[in-house]
């Protein structure tokens, strides 16, 4: 089991996670980064890292890789380290005021001070309200697809309306023995072209299609054999399926920092805009993932709050030195040995 | 007289006042941007064009004169206009909380919203505290060399420990009949150098120097005629002289932002920190000139500062429009047209 000691433990690899290394090394601070994702640069890097980006200041355009690059260059002198491909799961206070943070790996994260730069959280898919759902997760209910032969000769009810749904549609008619696909709505999010596919397979009779539709129930003993299907709000039919599949999109989750005892509104974590803490003396949180009065998610918001928070975190690390800050603009930065 | 109707009349266009504009534009919101210096970049352009600077996110060095124009580049979709070359005189509020801002020239920006982005203010120089001194401003007493020539076989009082008294001491002494350094350390503060050439000169008797001194008087029928120095806090000489020459550096101020009522601490505007308004509705202060707790002068504070301003100005200018912020990562941005 890995034990690391450093100053900062910085939750979160994206930007402004990035950035707050700059910040913290400029103060002689060392970090820590854990990102549960396996590179580093977090939304930057997973959804858009080859689309250019437009509103990071004196960048009139920048691929989102390539920011990350470039941060990840400008925090070299400054020589982080980072857990990456683990989540972070619990937080300990210690008697001291320190923390220990403990990854989904077991790894141990010994600090001064923990910096919250999470964005959105993990994203997790969007769970339908059925009661009984949750009883059948892994017996028949699941929210991907990730090995499509899986459903090869079985029957599949597929729920949604976007193009998730649309696709999977498409491609499982093929594989599946049965598929059935439930809409709540008359048309379809989804790009036009895969909706005309979709209503055309129908037709051909390769899709069951209910439209205005919800799946309202699930049964099974011990594993999915039915669900019920309220067509129209008002006529219910039960409908034979070995597989149950809801396509809703992903929501981002905060994971297991729910349970760290922070001060939460609306899913993102309270703090105060002097230096950008939590309730939790010692833990701050930077970037998307907090929440305060005019608060917008913009990685040049989280750049902002990553400098505030080192200037609070230097009093907690070195007590006894009064800071004085030193503009480094035209000084340039001095390496962290 | 010029009359410019505009959103957004932004004082100040350094890289937050310009920043400032991409924020208001994403918005719709049309920006004018006024500065006393002739050229855009404010410090950036003025103190160090061609100096890297390090603490841009984005950035592992940039030269400051190339974040202007990044920054030119950037706004250039919403299409300022400017004013450079005139000082911000007056602020007028009328009846329906609107603005007229007249300048040093008399041109008027018609708007909506003020935003303050002055930097550190304008540079002025700093004044020792001798009670007649004023009153000699332009007969004999002056802040700065601006043609070496008007001192030609003259007699000339300078007073400064830095390397503006010491350079223009080793260049002035070539050039005036008599030429007195009055420095009231006994080593100075500028270049090694330069030092060690004055004293050189002194000990030649090119230069009169006096250390451990002051000027603490100064005197003359309608022009100077002479000082007095207080030397080694006990003696005092009264010299004979043409010209007194106080350098002692350059101190920011607001200047005729300060009759403006504007709630003031410390010689910086304060501002809330949910949109940087300030206490006069409709005027917002953004950048070095403001201050509030946990307050940083740093250039990365100031965009953070711009893009909350325009959100809450947005309501004032669209009071009827519901705002919905929209992402501009991955979208791109839509032109001004």
């Amino acid at each position: 089991m890995d034990r690391i000691t450093t100053d900062i433990c910085i939750v979160g690899a994206g930007p402004v996670g990035l950035f707050a290394v700059f910040e913290a090394g400029l103060l002689k601070m060392r970090c820590h980064v854990v990102d549960a994702l396996p590179v580093v640069g977090g939304q930057l890097a997973e959804i858009y890292p080859k689309k250019p980006i437009y509103d990071i200041p004196g960048f009139p355009s920048i691929l989102a890789g390539e920011l990350v690059d470039n941060l990840m260059k400008q925090i070299e002198p400054f020589h982080p380290t980072f857990t990456l491909g683990e989540r972070v799961e619990e937080l300990d206070r210690q008697e001291d005021g320190s923390f220990i943070v403990r990854t989904s790996e077991g790894t141990e994260i010994a600090c001064k001070v923990v910096a919250i730069a999470g964005g959105l959280g993990s994203f997790e898919p969007r769970k339908p309200a059925i009661e009984s759902l949750e009883n059948f997760e892994g017996k028949g209910v699941t929210y991907m697809v990730r090995d499509p032969e899986l459903f090869r000769s079985k029957k599949v009810v597929l729920a949604g309306g976007g193009d998730s749904a649309l696709d999977w549609a498409i491609y499982l008619a093929g594989v599946a023995e049965e598929l059935t696909l439930v809409h709540r709505g008359s048309t379809f999010r989804g790009a036009p072209e895969s909706a005309e596919k979709v209503l055309t397979m129908a037709e051909e009779g390769q899709i069951k299609l209910l439209l205005k539709s919800n799946v309202t129930d699930v049964h099974g003993n011990g594993k999915i054999d039915s669900v019920t299907v309220l067509i129209d709000n008002k006529d219910e039919y039960k409908i034979e399926t070995d597989y149950f599949i809801p396509l809703f999109g992903l929501v981002p989750k905060l994971g297991p920092l729910e349970n760290w005892g922070l001060e939460l509104e609306k899913g993102a974590i309270v703090v105060n805009t002097f230096d950008y803490s939590t309730n939790i003396p010692g833990v701050y949180a930077i970037g998307d993932i907090n929440t305060y009065p005019g608060k917008l998610k913009l990685i040049l918001c989280g750049f902002h709050e990553s400098a505030l928070m080192a200037q609070s975190a230097y009093n907690i690390i070195y007590p006894d030195k009064k800071f004085v800050l030193k503009y480094t603009t035209v000084n340039g930065i001095q390496e962290l040995s």
